[in-house]
């Protein structure tokens, strides 16, 4: 692979050629919106399945003379010019196509959850199938940027996180490692925009049946439980144990997570407030609301996390409050924070 | 008072006069609409402060060509002739009249919260006022009938229980009663539609700043947390605890409520099944739904609470879930509830 | 048939058996609602295909502990012991079974579009299909009580209009016939809630594809022009045409008719009053809301129609306005109001 | 006035120091989300009076992190160093601050309808209050780019256009001028998200009351209506006259509006199809979508115009359908794509 770097990109105008893998759903099409304003990239190809031989502007009227590609039928073999592969395609389908990928020198950024989990049995629990090429997780960078900072030298698979993870994990992960936290009384509570729940047809999903009404769903079943305590135990070097309730509500984007905890100690909302700034101060896509909790829509069609926390001094308890767009930082937006660092590029480069 | 009894009324026809104090907000149209149906009660007056002089069809267009009353001015001295008040004022204002109310040998069911607090300090210090006739708090019935059962002979003064509390209770105090749950871990998670705040004109509450969104608030400061924890301490004989959490989506009406708590010992989710049968089989407006997870749609616009619960046997937690109508089984459906025990009705009249 | 009257039926208790062909959609659904709660009626029988051998409870969560009934799979050679059929299914399928059922002198009041249109050919051009009972169509009372009157004697067959075309033809049928307004000169702009499409598994009816939008359908297609044509140049004895457009919003429920046609010489709002006043002025569930323009959310679950008007005195035109639910008005509640007519019961029965 | 020039400031990095007066309302805030993306803009002041003195983030969540101006209160008498000035004003106070402005050199992109109409009393009729400028009305360019061209030169005050009659004239202005349609005929129905009424704190606007409902309003008498006729007037040279009621629907942004008009002799589809090819083929912002009818959600957050027709060629009737986003095509977009004309900037910058 070209060793990139921002400048020579941006004064000799080369665009890495990038293709997208399941270009047709929800996150698909926010990867698309994003990738259009890239400096950096050229949309070289779209691959889409029940849509193959579409221009992107019959699938996606919104994109009407904008952008004039035909999505093409995915093949194993023909893995192209590209340089770089998002795949934005369900569970349990990428690690189909990952393997050639590797094997052809291409990069490639997983939206889905085929490579965060480390245990190969859970990810059969969780996602109700057996993995395919289970070992290549072991490759992965899972990365949240704020936390998980640059991808070693020569990484060629990003697992990005998923949505509720990223609402949750960037919130607790600090506070858990600065002892701030007790490990195992974590109560998160997520509700979600449909958008998160892909595009389909069904009955449950439609607008009579969701407006208006809430509902929980996969209670103490949801294959991001695992997700949330394994990646907050491996940044904290502690075993993590959480409870996550997800809820679908009447919104079309955006994830707003409430989390308590029971506070070490004497802790205190300034020494929470002292360590978010710690850790988060210089990042960019992460700010810090304090007392007033966060909104939906401070966040919405942006790649910005909000995060606010309220201390129970008597109870001993924190409150912590997250939001972003499931679409955006929630998916295609720290995909391509994650391209950005990966290529060398500024982290915000096109997520302004 | 009279004692009525049911078959009396029912055949010589007799209706119990009730006026509405405070009928023009969203808690008053929604009482107004059962007792609109209810064969054993009249409306009689109907007194608002801001829309005195005008017919209720101006206020709710809803009710032209049903109901003709002209909504008058409410003046302490002059109680009338109805035998039932309800109040349906915002906190702060019930405590006012009330005191003359019972003077003048009337029965009283309040909707607010003035009535609601065993502790002064404790009303001053979430309602943010001192409270002026606070003695009579302990005159009052603090209800939920299913819960708390008819109130005693003679009792005048109901203290309807809030929205959320009602969302809460019912699934907390049987099994903290049989001692199923801690008493000291209870996470609480409330959303809540825009029709219990009541109705404002306030920027924040307009619909281009609630749709597509989702806010916590009042957070660790919400003045239905003494309540839940009085009426489960009280109804326990044990001294509990919560975190209580409300949030604002955009839903018109409707409260969904998720709880976690740490189980005791060796329960199981039959051990919780069995409880709730117990407390609840027989209650015809306390639906159990098992590991099916209620949701808003199937309780909107009636007096049901639907309660869910799922179990996580490794973590030893338990997640309950409920569904309520927050101006029904929150407020008027309930304030209705009340007063057909009191007046010696089927407690489901003009509630089916 | 028995002679039923209103007064036999509640001295005696006796009840009309009914059944519900199709009672698992929108319609059916509302339809279930009302007749829990009539008087004179009893719920026999409820035939769904899909969901056949399940407890109604189960298809509508909202119906547990209210209704038990379980769901049957229809037969055409056993009516059972009914004397009314509600047929609540797609057009198209009611034409298959009716025959069946007049022929067991059974009543049947069909919400469909099967027996609207007296021309076989238009019926064939705007449904699609060919028509395979149409005579039945010429025994048919199709009605909107408050302009058709009772049906005649010994009727068996009820053509339920259409949602659309109830809301457009109460505002325009009495001007019309009175030589207010041209007869080709009628724009119809409808705007209608999801549920009128149907229950259905679409990608297109997702909340995430509805909600925050909104389109036009059908363009000069759409199968209630002819019946809202018929309509009036049956009522008018003219030959009316109009321009109809219906749009599809983010609503659950409720249809918002705007029409605006020529008005004759020298008519004035008074006349457009004086002809509203004495063709509904004692119909209980047509408010004329004169110069106020109609909401949805004041006739949404109710049977009432608003008709509002406006006049350019200049341009000598009139611009009508009307809201319903289409759910009630436009299907259920009408329908039960034409059997209340049917069987002599007061109109309003069951739906106050 | 510099005469700018595309290469040149794209060059050099000059940048056009720009205000916006008034920019804390919902056009405001889409103004400033296109500016902060502008390459050739630099935000100078922002001026507001309820809010001046906070963060820009203070007012607007979203910006922190992004925007830190502080508001100021705006003097007539310091026009400060801006080139040019927005105007996000209600009606009726544009006109106090233009005078001034234009005296002391600057270029005015007025948001308001204060510079549009060219009748005073009909100003006065419509908007209620007297105008204390109009002659610089004539002196305005009222400009929809895609009809209007560039701005002559050393023009200095543009009246942007409304966002119901750019929705209305974009569709209707080429048809009317090839004679495709009559001119006294014309039936616009427009639906419009709660953004279009501005950001007020009023009950009628609350989620309580907008959700689920639609009303018409000012019907008759909506101040859009001579905006409309005039610049149809204008444009064709004949005599328009047009229909119009608008609605308020539960969305936030867009406009949805519907067109009937009675077409001249024989036109036929095709002929519209051409007219709009000639009209539009090389118009970036306008999509022609024939038989297909626009959606909301294809133009929200763009400054695209998607514009469908279809022929009722028994009636000689076409009903032309139109989707914009109200706070860009319709306001703060279309604004910024006047000033990229009048500084010789491509129409599309900062507008893909």
């Amino acid at each position: 692979m070209h060793n990139y770097s921002f400048s020579w990109l941006m004064n000799l105008g080369h665009k890495v050629p990038v293709s997208i893998v399941g270009g047709t759903g929800y996150s698909g099409e926010a990867l698309l919106k994003i990738l259009l304003r890239h400096p950096a990239v050229r949309i070289d190809r779209i691959y889409g399945q029940a849509n193959a031989g579409k221009k992107i502007g019959e699938v996606f009227p919104a994109f009407t003379g904008v952008l004039t590609t035909t999505i093409e039928q995915y093949h194993l073999t023909d893995t192209g010019s590209s340089e770089l592969f998002f795949l934005a395609l369900p569970s349990g389908h990428a690690m189909e196509i990952v393997p050639e990928l590797l094997k052809a020198n291409k990069k490639v950024i997983d939206l889905s959850g085929d490579y965060r989990l480390r245990d190969a049995r859970i990810y059969k629990q969780y996602y109700g199938q057996a993995h395919t090429s289970h070992e290549l997780t072991h490759e992965a960078y899972y990365g949240i940027p704020e936390l998980d900072g640059a991808p070693g030298h020569g990484l060629s698979l990003v697992a990005n996180p998923g949505c509720y993870p990223t609402s949750a994990i960037l919130p607790l992960a600090p506070l858990l490692k600065e002892g701030l936290l007790k490990n195992d009384t974590i109560v998160i509570n997520s509700l979600s925009g449909v958008t998160g729940a892909g595009k389909k047809a069904t009955q449950e999903m439609s607008f009579a049946e969701i407006d208006s009404s809430v509902k929980a769903y996969k209670v103490t079943g949801h294959q991001h439980i695992p997700e949330i305590e394994q990646a907050l135990s491996a940044f904290t070097g502690k075993n993590v144990s959480v409870t996550f309730t997800p809820h679908l509500i009447p919104i079309r984007r955006g994830i707003y997570t409430t989390i308590v905890a029971d506070m070490e100690g004497s802790v205190t909302s300034a020494d929470i407030a002292q360590t978010f700034q710690e850790y988060y101060g210089t990042k960019y896509f992460v700010r810090l609301r304090g007392e007033q909790a966060p909104e939906i829509k401070h966040v919405v069609h942006t790649n910005f996390i909000d995060i606010g926390w309220n201390v129970d001094a008597v109870k001993k308890k924190v409150i912590l409050t997250s939001a972003i767009d499931n679409l955006i930082k929630g998916a295609a937006g720290q995909a391509v924070q994650n391209m950005n660092i990966l290529f060398g590029l500024p982290e915000e480069t096109a997520l302004h």
